[in-house]
């Protein structure tokens, strides 16, 4: 007997994602704001999307979108898959929402065929994956399991100012959920957590190859606030013994990050130290004048915490030795860390044998996969190619490489390897 | 026959800095934007002051304050004593001001006295001195002797974006004049200028001394809108290989003027460099995003022509050579340049001899005076100590202070010692 496999529906994801560009973008980029009106946009375009499919659709305390496609047996544990669909300040459109729209083809693909697999399947749209927003990544996902430190509902939105608990009551959300650390999700209900996502790096395109299988996710730790304090002077009349040069010290610090990099590389480790946010004072700094206080943020990323656990040593201790140098005060303040997480090696397998050439590499960005991976739950991640990187406004990634993923991961699901 | 020698009135000079502090302080510091309300409020006080004192108050086509106590003779080459009324953004009370109010003092102390010397004494109330609002400094000076480009026309305030040309006609002045290039002050009819000015570095305080005699003005070249153009893109996910991180670069070339530095400090020269403003795209940048941009400056100075030229040019080698191996291109723009200016070696002597302990030192910062130095006008200048440096809040000088240099001023103008 001659059956034809199901396919994605690759005419609704170009559909939906022409909807999320409508809907969200602000001048040259896609604003989606956590527990904001643009991730609202983009989540009332997926309900829309799920009630036209006919999936139960529900939202839980803190605003994940649960739209379920119902197995043979209601009571195995399910399969979710999930993404976010927040985006950072002037993103793209793909970093986050085509793993929710990977999860709807995939279950679309299903209906169509007629097919209906032993186990519910929830597809998932995680709300806040970005700390761009509250400072604090997988607010989603972490809240969806009762992880998150209740003190982060007093933490104000990056550009309003206003609390995390404020916005969720706004929202007509329950921040309460957070406060008892209520399980909104049980981990023993879910059979298997997969993730679809853009790579956010260039690999796959150097590669010349259209989707890859995680192997892992590197974890981070970020020192989100940093200064550097010094005093203002006038830049002609201070000679060097005299200065307390905020610039000069700062630039001195993130020059040597390269060096503390350089080493751990040629150590072997895997490791990027960025600082993607450095400014003097607008208010207070001028041409001719030396700047009295800097703003900066150094975020560090490994598969191990053993490496960056060392970095972020060696950074408070040149912090030290270089602000005694140059006269000035470093607060590098606390940092926020999430930790790597290992995919599981069925899926991992199960997704590869599935790839026209497989092939595997770690993820540098942090993604809810790892919160999920955090909970003994067997999570999978494939990447898809896309063109000039993530966190901006030029990402493009092609649906013939997104059909590709997707495809791997309905193959994955009709022959699910798990008991 | 004993003859009671004329004091500057320092309750005169307490009462003006009152004035201007209370008219013009805007939050924590001092505001007197050029050509705007804060300037204009410390001319409408030193005007009110001249007229107090009975001075012929007429003010040129640009806005320059003229106060002047007449001569026996008329028709003689005056004397100018002169400083600028504007300020840096968030600067302090004395720098400018207090060098029209040591005028005012010099020429109350003439008049109560009941002494007339010889020629005119004209005080000065210069116009937009510094560079923090028109992206040029010496508006005042320059504009009085014709030296303007009429290009500086178009250019616009740094907050508020209206061109100079519109904002001379708004206060009711001359645009003409700056296309025209037109003469507003004869060389050939100034005998002298002399400029008060309080010292803007720390080397007086360190020296314990009140005042001392300048030998010399820095020169400055300055680039005022650096640019590092590389590419936004994901903190964890891009490798160094793939990299176009504007931070790394930026911090790189900024870290090699330090080595520059030094190597001339080594060679002996006179240097200082700064970078007061350096920022990422407030816009753009993120916590979890690679740099794709920054903006800052670099300012460069020093008694000698040649050492700046020097300097520049190995600024635009290493951003060629950096913005190679970083994968990101610089755009450092055209310097804009001051240059430096020798003082009258015989008012030196004059004003050094009038002090208990005399004491000599170059001038860091740029002044007026280096624009009548530049026009062959025989020019003097006497720094007073500060306390907490210059173009900032915390500026302090102690009237003691300033009346020991005031009085030098005076001394050197009982007796003076040019034909």
């Amino acid at each position: 007997m001659l059956i034809e496999r199901p396919q994605p529906d690759l005419k609704l994801a170009a559909a939906l994602f022409d909807s999320l560009e409508r809907a969200t973008r602000r001048g040259s980029g896609i604003v989606r704001d956590s527990f904001g009106a643009g991730e609202q946009a983009a989540h009332d375009i997926m309900r829309a999307a799920a009630e036209r499919l006919g999936l139960d659709v529900s939202v839980d305390a803190i605003g994940n979108l649960m739209m379920t496609l119902p197995g043979r047996d209601r009571l195995a544990p399910r399969i979710i898959i999930g993404s976010h669909l927040d985006s950072v300040p002037q993103g793209g459109n793909y970093d986050g929402a085509a793993g929710v729209v990977a999860g709807l083809c995939v279950v679309a693909a299903l209906r169509q065929a007629g097919i209906q697999i032993r186990c519910d399947i929830t597809v998932m749209g995680i709300r806040a994956e970005e700390s761009a927003w509250f400072d604090i990544a997988y607010l989603g996902s972490g809240g969806a399991f009762g992880l998150l430190d209740p003190a982060c509902l007093g933490i104000p939105r990056s550009d309003n100012g206003k609390s995390l608990e404020a916005t969720l009551i706004d929202c007509g959300f329950d921040p309460q959920a957070i406060r008892e650390g209520r399980r909104l999700l049980d981990p023993s209900r879910i059979r298997a957590y997969l993730e679809l996502h853009i790579e956010q790096g260039p690999t796959l395109v150097a590669e010349q190859l259209p989707a890859a299988v995680v192997t892992g996710i590197r974890g981070c730790k970020r020192f989100r606030n940093a200064r550097c304090v010094g005093e203002y002077g006038h830049s002609g009349a201070v000679n060097r013994a005299y200065r307390h040069d905020a610039v000069a010290a700062t630039v001195a610090l993130l020059h040597h990050l390269e060096t503390i990099w350089l080493l751990q590389e040629q150590a072997g480790a895997d490791l990027v130290i960025t600082s993607g946010e450095l400014y003097t004072d607008p208010a207070m700094h001028g041409p001719s004048k030396i700047a009295g206080e800097t703003h900066f943020v150094v975020d560090v990323r490994s598969v191990s915490d053993a490496t960056m656990n060392a970095v972020a040593a060696e950074v408070r201790q040149a912090a030290a030795r270089i602000g005694d140098s140059y006269r000035v005060a470093f607060d590098l303040g606390a940092t926020s860390d999430s930790p790597p997480a290992v995919m599981d090696s069925r899926l991992r397998a199960g997704l590869g044998s599935r790839l026209e050439r497989p092939f595997e590499m770690p993820s540098g960005a942090g993604h809810d996969a790892a919160i999920f991976a955090k909970m003994g739950i067997p999570t999978g991640m494939i990447f898809v190619r896309n063109q000039h990187g993530s966190h901006n406004p030029n990402e493009a990634m092609r649906l013939d490489d997104f059909g590709i993923a997707t495809r791997a991961m309905l193959g994955l699901l009709l022959e699910f390897p798990l008991p």
